[in-house]
């Protein structure tokens, strides 16, 4: 397989990579031979978890450090041949409570990495973990990457200001490619609260036996993307020059959230759900259905999701069964 | 007049009250007998002057204060009817040298006074000075408002985060509208320096008799707005209903940089210009021409401009042939 052999001995760093997607894809590149350094501030609530890259031993070099820490990051970038920026702060709520806490997360350190490669390797290429948050309300499903940007909350204006960060150092030959990722779940993902997204959230209480709140009717629309599928985009962003100064949604055939907790609900044996009406603070920034279409990545980055929700996510349970305490 | 009666004793604020534009509103507010709060932290290059607001004696309070020291904010705008915000950095090549001061000043300056807002005074309407620099290269002209915005810069990405800031803060209540200002000129304008727009540049150079150098051709299109005629916009808005939650286009006639060169040297009876290639980094952030459809404004705010170019590059030089001690 072609990827195989352009990841081999590739100086990679990955940001972010003691986070749910960033781990996985750590993992993933070190089975492909290239040579990972993953950099991840651990902050609170971003999901950053060491236990994440248990499995890979000493063959992933990681630094405890922020992308604010110039030195250390001039350092970090300078020879290295590609950078998965997945590093970030994901929730919509928590960037309405605290704007400036994402714009500091959000935008201050992506620009402090890409000034950063402006230093020391400007001629890196960086794939960027963008969010379909960026769109807000749908106009039109499935949402294309043409559909109008017009967030709904802090955390999606600020994904769309640090996308615009990375084509804006094109200007120093720094090759960007943004992926537009959308509800991603899976093995290594942040459960323990519910400020990640609706999956974790869903999972833990599924595996607690616990009581699944819907807001709403629950037959809400999302297209959840097993972790796999959204790392498999990764890497094939990453060696594809055609994805250079593209942006690319993810995305999964559509499922309502009913459907998923009662999915979840089956393969936990345990669990149940009800019917809520939306929280005031959830219904302002809520965007009704949502689900994306993933054609431009499929015909320029040969990408399509692979593996169904009942076998995500019977994936998923299974390996928080086994590893439950170092997410619980 | 109708404005007249609306600005009688309204208590109205204005960020970046000392620099160009806020000055000339905040003086015209206190002829219409609002009550004035003069907001400006002076910060170096932001183009501040205290001599701005000398007519006005003691009708305005002035307050040196940073938006960021948010204990003052929320006393400032708490009982406040307006707030006209125009405070900013407005420069394109200094945003691509340091970023994360542009990223301080337009960005997170924005936020914590809009945190204020919304803790003090989540009523409050709020008129915002943004750009046409947001667009970036035009795709066609004149530009109106339905036209893509890709900035070209930091500072363009910048002022279009702040502006969905704005809207986004609608859903506490605060009413927003945003002015897309475009090449603005006249007295009190910053003219010490370069870094804020080639208007000011210009004229400085023909007052003092010197060469003006105009970049590729000279033929580049703008279309310069005196800044009586943006003050009048702000008013307009200020006091529409129809402005809230909407984005403006200010405009004017297009001319060429040549014209207004060679206007300005007439005025003067002194400068001379001549034509050089672009510098490199100059020529990555060039928008190439530049105008607006201001029909919105029109249609919305019966606003257009009323002042030739001629006539206001006259007024301007006078004026600062008066004062040029306080601005050269």
């Amino acid at each position: 397989m072609y990827l195989l052999k352009r990841y081999e001995e590739k100086k990679v760093l990955v940001t972010g990579g003691l986070g749910f997607v960033g781990s996985n894809l750590a993992l993933r590149l070190a089975e492909l031979g290239a040579q990972v350094h993953v950099v991840d501030a651990l902050l609170p609530g971003c999901g950053g978890n060491r236990f994440n890259l248990q499995p890979a031993g000493d063959r992933i070099t990681v630094s405890i450090q922020d992308l604010r820490n110039r030195d250390f990051i001039e350092q970090a970038v300078a020879g290295t041949d590609l950078i998965f920026n997945l590093a970030g702060d994901v929730s919509h709520l928590g960037s309405m409570e605290d704007p400036e806490h994402d714009l500091e997360i959000n935008c201050r350190a992506q620009l402090a990495l890409l000034e950063s490669c402006r230093r020391a390797n400007p001629s890196v290429k960086i794939v960027f973990a963008s969010s379909r948050q960026l769109y807000g309300r749908p106009l039109s499903l499935p949402v294309n990457e043409a559909h109008q940007v017009e967030p709904v909350d802090i955390n999606g204006i600020h994904k769309r200001t640090a996308e615009r960060y990375h084509f804006i150092y094109g200007v120093y030959g720094i090759r960007a490619t943004a992926l537009r990722m959308t509800n991603t779940y899976g093995p290594r993902q942040l459960i323990r609260h519910n400020l990640q997204g609706f999956m974790g959230w869903f999972i833990r209480q599924a595996l607690l036996g616990e009581e699944i709140v819907l807001f709403g009717d629950g037959a809400q629309l999302r297209d959840p993307v097993y972790v796999d599928d959204a790392v498999h985009a990764f890497l094939r962003a990453g060696v594809s020059p055609a994805a250079d100064g593209q942006v690319f949604n993810l995305g999964h055939e559509p499922v309502s959230l009913l459907t998923i907790a009662e999915t979840l609900i089956a393969i936990c044996g345990r669990g149940s759900y009800r019917l809520e009406p939306f929280p005031p603070e959830r219904r302002l920034i809520d965007i009704g259905h949502y689900y994306g279409d993933y054609w431009k990545a499929e015909r320029l980055l040969n990408w399509k999701p692979q593996i169904g929700l009942e076998e995500g996510l019977r994936r998923a349970v299974e390996y928080f069964r086994e590893h439950g305490e170092h997410y619980l």
